[in-house]
């Protein structure tokens, strides 16, 4: 195929651009098409609403990049705590809450959503 | 929905079990579905073989989490230098290879591929 013919490769810096403080969480899309949406997040010590549950149709794959998160699942008895470059499967319909987030530094998460 | 009725969050750390030096670079699937698959990629000095690029059906989210790559692409001047949080979106047959990984740390990189 002639290389002219092709998309031109996009590129980007997940670290660049992280504000230290921000009225509401940050959501960048980066790529995607119609089965998946790639994201950065930017957490400066946002959690979800008090008894907001996130209950999503799509599975999230989702890593903590930079500074620390507690994400909690229904049915589960605590948080589970996530640092960087620990990441988690939520699958469809796993009902989670964003329970806490670092306030003293961004935390910068990808998230990939995905048709499962 | 009952909580026991949905999949469990599966979870992992990306920066574990490293190691540092691998015969061939290591290809771990993370999580997906149908439409999309996620992998952990870790080399050690590994680079494609002389001559061979990759030409491939569908698009490819990839970002360097650790260490540092050069990724060349056909009718591009010059390789692209990528360090911890860059990343690139392959387009679909947008011919590339890796020209170079550190040979002195593990690069690990998080791999998105997907139906554009």
């Amino acid at each position: 195929m002639e290389e002219d013919l092709v998309a031109k490769p996009r590129s980007g810096r997940l670290f660049a651009r992280v504000r230290k403080r921000l009225n509401d969480e940050q959501v960048e899309v980066l790529a995607g098409g119609g089965a998946v949406r790639i994201e950065r997040i930017v957490s400066t010590g946002h959690a979800s609403p008090p008894g907001f549950w996130y209950d999503q149709e799509r599975p999230e794959f989702v890593i903590v990049l930079a500074g620390a998160a507690a994400l909690r699942f229904a049915g589960e008895r605590a948080p589970r705590r996530l640092g960087p470059g620990d990441w988690v499967d939520i699958p469809a319909h796993a009902r989670h809450r964003v329970e806490w987030t670092d306030p003293a530094t961004p935390t910068v998460w990808l998230a990939v959503h995905y048709t499962g």
